[in-house]
C-alpha cells in the first residue's frame, strides 16, 4: 500500500491535535509525520513521540518532503505558506477560512460533493464546523426532495474558538463559583454561564461571518446557490461538541417517518431520536465521536413542507480534522489524489532553492 | 391610597421569592403580606422578616383575608387551592400552566393585551416566561405589520426548573472541573456543559409541551389564531435569563431601521443593539432588570418579510413574577380589578365552615 509524508501545520492547536489523533486512529497510511508549530506556541510537550517544528522555519523545501499538508494553524498562514506547498507540489488541506469560498478551489464534505475533489489545483478547502454537520444531516434529504429555506440556530462550543477559549470556560467558571466577577479576554463577554450571540465579526448585514460562511459555503458543497439559508450562531459554555436547530423547507412534504428511513442509511449519519426515553443528541456525548448525530425530529407545524430537527457533532473532529482526512482518503480511493507524477524531493533540492518563509 | 392583603402561595420557589422582591422594590399597596410554603420545604429561614405558613394548612378560612394571591407554587397546588380562594372571592393571579389555555380565563401580558384582565372571573393567568418576553418584543411590531409566522429558538436557564436545578447546575460544574462524571437528578442528562434540547414532556407531534405552550400561548395573547409558530426549546447551563433567536415573517417587508424605531418607544422594551461594539442582549446581564432587550435585529435574508433577532429577558422577572404584578396593578389602573363588593372576613368566618385543604 501506497503510504505518505504527512505534516500536520499548527499542530498544537485543538485541530491539529485532533488531526494527530485521526490520523493515528484510522490506521491512515503514514510513511511520515512532520508537526509544525508556531514559535510561540510552548506547547511542543503535547506531543512527546514527535519532533515538532517552527512554522516560522518553512520554506519550500520543506514541503519538498511532504505529500500532504494539513493546515490547522489559521487563516494568515494558510495565505503565506500555501503558495510554498504548491511549489514543492505537496497537496493542501486548509481548514481556515482562507480559500472556501474561492470560486477555483474545491469546498469538500466526502459526503457530499467527492467529486469536486477532481477539480483540485493543490488546495482543498475544508468547510467550517458548523456548515460539515449541516450538510452531511441535510443532503440526503435534498437529494430526495429538494430544500428551499433553511433557518438554523447553533449552540456552539468554546473548543470552535481554539484551546484559549476553552481555559477561559474553565477560568471564568471557578470564578464565578468562588463568588468572584471575571474579564473577559478572548470573547467579547464573559462566556460562563452566559451564551454570546457573537461568533466571529460582524458583517454590514448585521449577520456575522460565521452565520454568512453557513450560508455561502451550505450552498456551494451542495451545489445548491438557490436554497434560502439564514443562521444565528450563539456561543455556549460548553467544552466540545457543536449543536444545531434547524427549520426546513423542502419543495413537497415530508414525515419525520421518511426523514428517519433517509438518514439511517446516510454515511456518517446517526440518528438517535427517541423523546420517551430522552434520546436525542447532545454535546457533551457527542465528543470524540466520528458521527453527525440527528434527532428531535419532526414536522414544522409553521409550514406544510417544514422538518424540524436537532444535530449535534464534535465539531474539532467530523467538523474539522476528520472531515479533511476523509477527503484525502475519498480523493484517493477515486483517484482524484494521486502523487505518481511528483518530482522526488532530491529532484528539487540539489537544484533549486528556497522560496522564503514566513515573514 | 388602597391597600390589599397579599399572599404568596409558594414562596420558597424561585419564583416566590421573585415576587417577594418584586413586590417590595415596586412599593406595590401591600396591607398584608403573607407567605405561604410547602411543609416539605425547609426555606422558611429565606424569609427572616416574614412567617411563613403551611400551604397544606389552607382554606377557604384562610384566603378570606387575602384579596390578592400569586401562585408559584406548580399546577398541582394551583388545581386544588384556586377554588378556595374563588370561594372567598380572592383573586388568583397564577403563574403555572393550570388554567393558561382555559379559554374562559384570561392569559395576559399587560403590554400586549390589558383589555382580557376585564374577562376575569377570579382568575387571572400568567404566561409561560418564555412566551412573555416574545410578545412584549413582537406584539408592537405585529400590530404596525401583521405577523404571519415566527420561528423561535430557545437558550433557557435552569431557574426557570426551580431552585433544585440551579443547585443541579452548580453542583455538577464542580464535579465536572474536579475531573469526576455526575448523575443527573432533575434533567434527564448532564447540565454543565451542556445543551439539552427537552423542556418539559415530549407529546405526540414531536414537540414538547413548552414549545406547544410558546405558539399556543402567544396566539391567545396577542389575539392572533393565524400565525404559525415553531419552537425548538433548549436548556443551557446559565442560571438566570432566558434568551430567543427569532426569525419572523411579517406581511410586508419590515427594515431593521423601522423596527428599532418602532421599539424604543414600545413598553418594557430595551434595545440593545451596536454589533461595532459588541452590544447585544446576554442573559448574565438581564439578571435582575425589569426589561425584556433586544439585539441582533437583521432582515432576515432567507425571506422578503422576513426579520431576524435576539431577544433576552430575566425569566423569573419579567418573564414572571413581574409580569403577575403589573398585570394586577394595570387592571387595578384600568378599574378591571375591584375590591370594592367584596364581603369582608368576618362576614364570613362566624357563618361558615371550612371547605377543606389542600388532601
Amino acid at each position: 500500500m501506497e503510504r505518505f509524508n504527512i505534516a500536520v501545520i499548527g499542530a498544537a492547536t485543538l485541530v491539529g491535535q485532533e488531526f494527530v489523533k485521526v490520523l493515528g486512529e484510522r490506521g491512515f497510511p503514514v510513511a511520515s509525520l512532520q508537526l509544525f508549530t508556531s514559535k510561540h506556541s510552548s506547547d511542543a510537550k503535547l506531543f512527546p513521540k514527535h519532533q515538532t517544528i517552527g512554522i516560522e522555519e518553512m520554506t519550500t523545501e520543506t514541503f519538498y518532503d511532504i505529500d500532504i499538508a494539513f493546515f490547522a494553524a489559521g487563516t494568515e498562514i494558510s495565505y503565506h505558506l500555501s503558495p510554498l506547498a504548491i511549489e514543492a507540489e505537496t497537496l493542501v488541506i486548509d481548514t481556515s477560512n482562507a480559500f472556501r469560498m474561492d470560486p477555483k478551489i474545491p469546498l469538500v464534505v466526502p459526503e457530499v460533493n467527492p467529486e469536486d475533489i477532481k477539480q483540485h489545483k493543490g488546495i482543498i478547502a475544508n468547510p467550517n464546523c458548523s456548515t460539515i454537520q449541516l450538510v452531511v444531516a441535510l443532503y440526503p434529504l435534498h437529494k430526495i426532495n429538494p430544500i428551499k429555506r433553511i433557518i438554523v440556530n447553533t449552540y456552539q462550543s468554546v473548543s470552535g474558538s481554539g484551546a484559549g477559549a476553552l481555559k477561559e470556560l474553565i477560568a471564568q467558571t471557578k470564578q464565578i463559583l468562588e463568588g468572584h466577577r471575571v474579564c473577559p479576554h478572548i470573547y467579547s463577554h464573559q462566556i460562563a454561564f452566559n451564551v454570546l450571540p457573537e461568533t466571529d465579526v460582524f458583517l454590514d448585514n448585521g449577520y456575522t461571518k460565521e452565520e454568512q460562511k453557513m450560508a455561502d459555503e451550505t450552498r456551494k458543497i451542495m451545489h445548491a446557490k438557490d436554497i434560502l439559508i439564514s443562521a444565528t450562531c450563539v456561543r455556549v459554555p460548553v467544552y466540545f461538541g457543536h449543536s444545531e436547530s434547524i427549520n426546513v423547507e423542502f419543495s413537497s412534504p415530508i414525515t419525520p417517518e421518511e426523514t428517519r428511513r433517509v438518514l439511517v442509511h446516510s454515511p456518517s449519519v446517526k440518528v438517535l431520536d427517541d423523546p420517551s426515553v430522552s434520546l436525542y443528541p447532545l454535546p457533551w456525548a457527542a465528543s470524540g465521536s466520528n458521527h453527525v448525530f440527528v434527532g428531535r425530529i419532526r414536522s414544522d407545524t409553521s409550514h406544510p413542507n417544514g422538518l424540524a430537527m436537532w444535530i449535534v457533532a464534535d465539531n474539532l473532529r467530523k467538523g474539522t480534522a476528520l472531515n479533511a482526512v476523509q477527503i484525502v482518503e475519498e480523493g484517493i480511493k477515486m483517484g482524484y489524489i494521486t502523487f505518481r507524477d511528483r518530482k522526488l524531493p532530491h529532484q528539487h533540492s540539489l537544484s533549486r532553492k528556497g522560496t522564503g518563509g514566513l515573514k
